[in-house]
């Protein structure tokens, strides 16, 4: 049997095993991971100068190896993060709903598991830790499996948490690391939906297509923003401008920065006026419509495709329009469901804007920016989903959960 | 353009429009295809008579030909079906959570529809008229796809329902109807993610698998029960052979019925004695374990297959057990996560056992068979979900829709 096969068999039995444990069990198993990590700093750092000298003999970036590179300071942020997931309140056994109905059968909606989720990551090797934790505390099993290019820091973590756990006498199965570097076992994994209820693929687009494409089991994909910010004729251009300076400009690189401007045509001249040359001045290029080129002529002519596209970076897409039905077609027309925003004083307008507009998280009067598990108050997250099922916006501990009926009666059969 | 993808197009349209109507405008919705299918009565009568001749050309049972056979009475159940989903309260536009972060943004969680919901159904007529009544009520457009066989049934009712929207000037787009027959149509619907939000599969295990491998959109499918009841040792053995004897026999083709019985040994010489001649007399084959024929003769030694099966009819696979562990071991090795339940006295063995079989509804002194929208109380059912992601247990309308943030602020922004 192949190695993967059998961390995915381990885990579906751990979960089992873990979805009855106390909150306080899995406190514990948190805590005892935390204090492996801490224990473990010198195995981790000489495990990490391996990926670096890797990751450098492969000619990779500079930002790419700061992203790799683990320090003490990071190791010790990285075993309180898992603390902290600890401290959350337990999702587990949340009661969400109880009712009788009439023949005196007692039904309770009680917050369970998912049991068995895979992740698979190609990010820094805190999500190691991170996803094992949000798992762990939200009672799921987990398999683990990380880019190649982290491959020896992952596994270095991954051995203290299971050590720490195996110390303990608690069970460690329920933490599962595919040892094989190979993009074959990540195929494997995907096939193995007997033993995995939910993978959930952190990284680029190719690796969220590859996921959903290849997966026997169901997929929670965090997907690209291509988000909008809407000034509304009768916006504070004030707020409109510090709004969508900070949606484009506080970090243009995520999910949910700006990459899209629309402004009623009835205010455009003097919004633009406001807020262009300083998103310029701030190193952004402009690309906008034909109205847009005539008020600012700095700007490129956009085209077609620019209104699709997450620039994920300095680049700013710039659209006049008639009103907020005619923002709202657009953005449901562009969008990717991720976060919309509209800049208004109209309550009206607001009200159309929020319920007539398909995304995750519709904003009034705010920076699309807030779109994050911690911003939300979640005090996690595991990403941020744009589907509809399950799970649409950030995913924290209750995202991770299932549901099931426990009905209690005294002998009642169906007639 | 293929009129399948053209479908889903025009139900992608339709929505958005949709999903931003009042409550009062889909009831009324409801109520002009109710009275559209009361209305067309001879050319939905008309039509079955089309499929039943096929039918009878084909050589169908009797049994076939009464699931498909359309009446004066029928038509009207399904028409006041209709109406009766009308008459359920509105799950959308709920406010599920609401809270407010420290830097003063408002959030809430609002209920919104799925979006465009294709099915795919093998069953009666009537889940035309069904489907696209628990759709609409719950905002979302739908495409049916129903089987070769019903499909002038199918063709006539859905007549009824758009002509009826037309004639009243709603948005009659929201309900679509693949008029193609053949298989390849079905294939082509399971493409069309761009449009489809969720496909849902109503049908054989065949149909359900094609999908599941097929659909390159979100699937909720109704799954088969191998369902068991356990008789733990301090039962009250009137109410286990009651609610054995119904959970077996009130309808044993349906996915809520018991497959399976388990009895702690300490009991099992007395109640295997009371309960086994009655379902055997009821007609039912018992399949037991060593154990179990030495007790009762008449039974026949099981297979490990048969603790595998759903037999849906009139055997039942019988096992002695030591305790609640082992029993609960054994279910979640063998069942489905469908409906589970305990027959017990005691409080401890039902806590552990709610609390660790791993089912979409988990049952204590009560039958099975109650799994189901309408004895749950939600006052209609598109199907019994066994996954853990979205939806598990009986499809009412609130599993019908997705939620969405609504972020309201003064000009935050993030630092």
């Amino acid at each position: 049997m192949s190695s993967v096969i059998e961390c995915c068999i381990q885990a579906n039995k751990a979960a089992l095993k873990l979805a009855a444990t106390s909150t306080e069990c899995r406190n514990d198993m948190l805590s005892a991971m935390s204090d492996g990590i801490l224990a473990a700093e010198s195995d981790i750092l000489k495990a990490n100068r391996l990926d670096i000298e890797e990751a450098e003999k492969r000619g990779k970036d500079r930002a790419f190896l700061d992203r790799l590179a683990l320090s003490s300071a990071r190791i010790k942020d990285m075993a309180e993060g898992v603390k902290a997931v600890a401290a959350l309140p337990d999702p587990i056994g949340e009661i969400t709903e109880s009712w009788t109905v009439d023949n005196g059968l007692r039904l309770k909606k009680v917050r369970v598991p998912i049991g068995c989720i895979a992740i698979i990551y190609e990010a820094r090797p805190n999500v190691t830790a991170d996803a094992a934790a949000l798992c762990i505390k939200s009672g799921n099993a987990i398999v683990l499996k990380g880019s190649r290019d982290a491959h020896e820091s992952n596994a270095a973590i991954f051995d203290a948490m299971k050590s720490a756990l195996i110390q303990k006498g608690y069970e460690y199965r329920a933490v599962q690391f595919i040892e094989d570097k190979t993009r074959e076992a990540t195929a494997e994994l995907l096939k193995q939906g007997a033993y995995i209820d939910l993978v959930i693929p952190r990284g680029g687009d190719e690796l969220k297509h590859y996921v959903l494409e290849n997966a026997n089991m169901p997929v929670i994909a965090s997907a690209g923003g291509n988000c909008h910010t809407y000034v509304e004729k009768t916006a504070d251009l004030n707020i409109a401008d510090k709004v969508v300076y900070n949606a484009k400009l506080n970090r243009p690189s995520t999910c949910n920065a700006c990459e899209q401007l629309l402004v009623d045509r009835a205010i455009a001249e003097k919004f633009l006026s406001i807020s262009l040359p300083g998103l310029v001045d701030a190193g952004v290029e402009i690309r906008g419509c034909g109205e847009t080129l005539a008020i600012f002529p700095k700007a490129s002519k956009s085209t077609e495709k620019d209104y699709y596209t997450e620039h994920n970076g300095y680049i700013l897409s710039v659209k006049v329009v008639e009103n907020t039905e005619e923002a709202v077609d657009w953005i449901n027309e562009h969008g990717t469901k991720h976060s919309e925003a509209i800049i208004t004083g109209d309550k009206v307008a607001a009200d159309y804007f929020t319920s007539h507009v398909d995304a995750a998280c519709v904003y009034v009067n705010a920076s699309t920016r807030f779109t994050d598990g911690f911003q939300f108050g979640f005090g996690a997250e595991m990403g941020i989903s744009t589907q509809k099922l399950h799970a649409r916006g950030p995913l924290g501990l209750k995202q991770l959960t299932s549901e099931k009926y426990i009905v209690e009666g005294e002998g009642q059969i169906r007639r």
